[in-house]
């Protein structure tokens, strides 16, 4: 066992880590309202996932409520934002200051969430050397140099679709550790690089069918 | 069947209807480099799906390969962008300027894939009457006169999460039909509209879990 911490990295189902952020919302908006103890079923009726899973995915993280009482509002809210990595400074880097790039390079919420982007790496001239929301945005071939200055192990992947592998590729090269896919390619990576695939306009595609199914 | 288009609204699973941009990302590549077949073999061995669901997910769109030649790489990117509703314009409203409004705000590639955000709604008296990338920011009192004003049917949810429900609420009565929902909560709303809930902060969670179990 490590001194420093109790917590062994255990590897979640995609879908519990998934879900564990909906209840630390809705935990935090309890506590803001003192609320002390709440109950598996009372998250349940908010959020709309059974109170068995909730209990089932509390358990992963070793958390479990007392028989009448429940859960403890507030070591259940801190406990939650460690596990998820809130509470720490993941540095990153994004890789092209593009549309995409440029407005995550203005959404200060990431690094309440643990992800504190500290540069950004373009290949267009236009956009080298300029500072988007005080993050300043630097020649990609720059990028191996800045990852060692400043330890960085995450790269944000915003470039064109066509650029998306060649791109990663370089990240890896570089020695980068994990990749957040914001593009629609689907790129490839060695098994222990970590790739984390959210691409919004997928979902844009997901509301677009529903409405037009709801409406017709 | 209706004369202006032969395409009838069919509610296709949410896996089919997320896979389908992947697809279309690479078809695209395909298509600027001039190819003009591909098989479903092809398409798999580039981005890691089983030939077989690729020819399932297609054939949801009545669209299916010929023996021996594969897809039609420029008829599958029409009809796959169309199907999407990537090259409709779906007027949208945006609510809460804050951090990660002003970012969605920002990204232009939205309107590329067929969501244009034509306004943006606060209560914040700072906020209200700018002017963010071009697009006005309103009093959330007036969203109601210009939905009616814009003919806007979508809106996305930006607001904190303490606000969620309530803005929610608020957007429903005044008569949108789907709610983008970029906050990690989890909003209650009747069964006849459309909730997409992209929540960008969760991915991070299961990234960061990832990318501890590598390290260790």
């Amino acid at each position: 066992m490590n001194d420093d911490s109790q917590q062994i990295p255990v590897k979640l189902p995609e879908p519990t880590l998934r879900r564990l952020p909906w209840y630390l919302a809705y935990l935090k908006l309890q506590k803001d309202q003192g609320v002390e103890f709440v109950s598996s079923t009372q998250i349940s009726k908010e959020i709309n996932v059974d109170a068995s899973q909730i209990a089932k995915d509390l358990s992963f993280i070793n958390i479990s409520g007392k028989t009448r009482v429940g859960y403890e509002v507030n070591s259940l809210v801190d406990v939650l934002e460690d596990f998820l990595g809130f509470t720490k400074t993941h540095k990153a880097f994004i890789f092209g200051a593009g549309s995409l790039g440029a407005a995550l390079l203005h959404d200060n919420g990431l690094e309440q969430f643990g992800l504190q982007i500290v540069a950004a790496f373009d290949v267009n001239p236009k956009k080298i050397n300029t500072v988007i929301n005080n993050i300043p945005v630097y020649d990609l071939k720059e990028f191996e140099r800045y990852r060692k200055e400043l330890g960085v192990n995450i790269g944000v992947l915003t470039v064109p679709v066509d650029k998306a592998q060649q791109v990663a590729d370089q990240m890896i090269e570089g020695g980068l550790r994990a990749i957040w896919n914001f593009t629609p390619f689907r790129i490839r990576v060695p098994h222990d690089i970590v790739v984390q695939n959210t691409s919004i306009y997928a979902h844009l595609a997901v509301m677009f069918n529903r409405l037009n199914c709801i409406q017709d």
